[in-house]
């Protein structure tokens, strides 16, 4: 199903649904040009600077981190639930031993003026562009936080994205809905 | 009309389009006990830390700045269209020497937990604590929007608030339409 633009609103419940359900895919490029995704439990969706904006948390240690760095953009993609193990190999595998768009069979997704890839599988991808980064300052962090997110340091660092483009499926509400329904009926 | 306790990804879409027409009012309380409320056009909804999250900005020159500083602590209420000309002035007046909540008629709105109020008069009011606070870092900052948003600095502090409860009139989506439905009549 051919993917269309649509406004970075349109979809937003649908995208912090799947932030509950599984996560979301984080996308990025590395030095090689290979394209790196990880899964992504947190993120924010609004208007910054007069933009609208994704911000995601992605700590140092991780692939990404040096990817985003480099690229100054990312992409996040929602996937369908149907995609459970793939989101499941991307929140565990680290794109330094693994290629996890070969080995996920993602299609890497492109549009101009952003480098990183969304996933052509997914319903939904956010093209982004950093305008602004920052990180988790310790001292000024909620002591439940800490103890819960942070018992060994590696505080995130914000990435605060403009959206540039959003694509969609023309069928993602309804492929959507009839992936939960499968769901419910092998529950 | 009463409100009720609402789940917070409920009227996000309606919260964030509250953000592009005329803004969402962030309100506070003074080391007075006097309650505050600025007018913002931005802020961002997810979730961080897998905590419900509201991110507000706001410059150290704003009054509301001591405010949150001190209580920790803020409301970020969504107001019918038929408040614009409250939600433009607490956008030009400051706090220090007005009292808003009188001038424009606001009702405290109170919950357990925060000490900042919301705003009654308004449809959706985000009751939020503060988990974690960063601030705008020039040099990781975006050309154009340095440019645009900061010629004379004062750089805004981020406030990750968690969404502790969010309250929602009743009627909160039928009213909007029919504020919606008189202002086309009007133009």
């Amino acid at each position: 199903m051919a993917k269309a633009e649509v406004g970075w609103q349109k979809y937003l419940v649908e995208a912090l649904e799947g932030l509950d359900s599984g996560g979301l895919l984080l996308s990025s490029l590395d030095d090689g040009g290979r394209a790196n995704a990880m899964t992504i439990g947190w993120a924010s969706f609004g208007v910054m600077w007069g933009r609208p904006t994704a911000v995601v948390l992605v700590r140092p240690s991780r692939y990404t981190f040096g990817c985003i760095e480099a690229t100054g953009d990312f992409a996040v993609s929602v996937p369908y639930p149907e995609m459970a193990d793939a989101v499941k190999f991307c929140g565990t595998k680290s794109g330094r031993n693994v290629d996890k768009f070969a080995e996920c069979g993602f299609t890497a997704l492109n549009v101009d003026g952003v480098r990183s890839p969304g996933i052509a599988e997914c319903g939904l991808v956010f093209f982004c562009r950093v305008l602004h980064r920052n990180d988790v300052l310790p001292p000024e962090l909620d002591r439940d936080v800490q103890t819960t997110c942070y018992p060994s340091g590696d505080y995130h660092r914000f990435y605060h994205g403009e959206i540039s483009v959003v694509l969609a499926d023309q069928d993602f509400v309804s492929r959507r809905l009839q992936a939960d329904r499968q769901a419910d009926r092998r529950a």
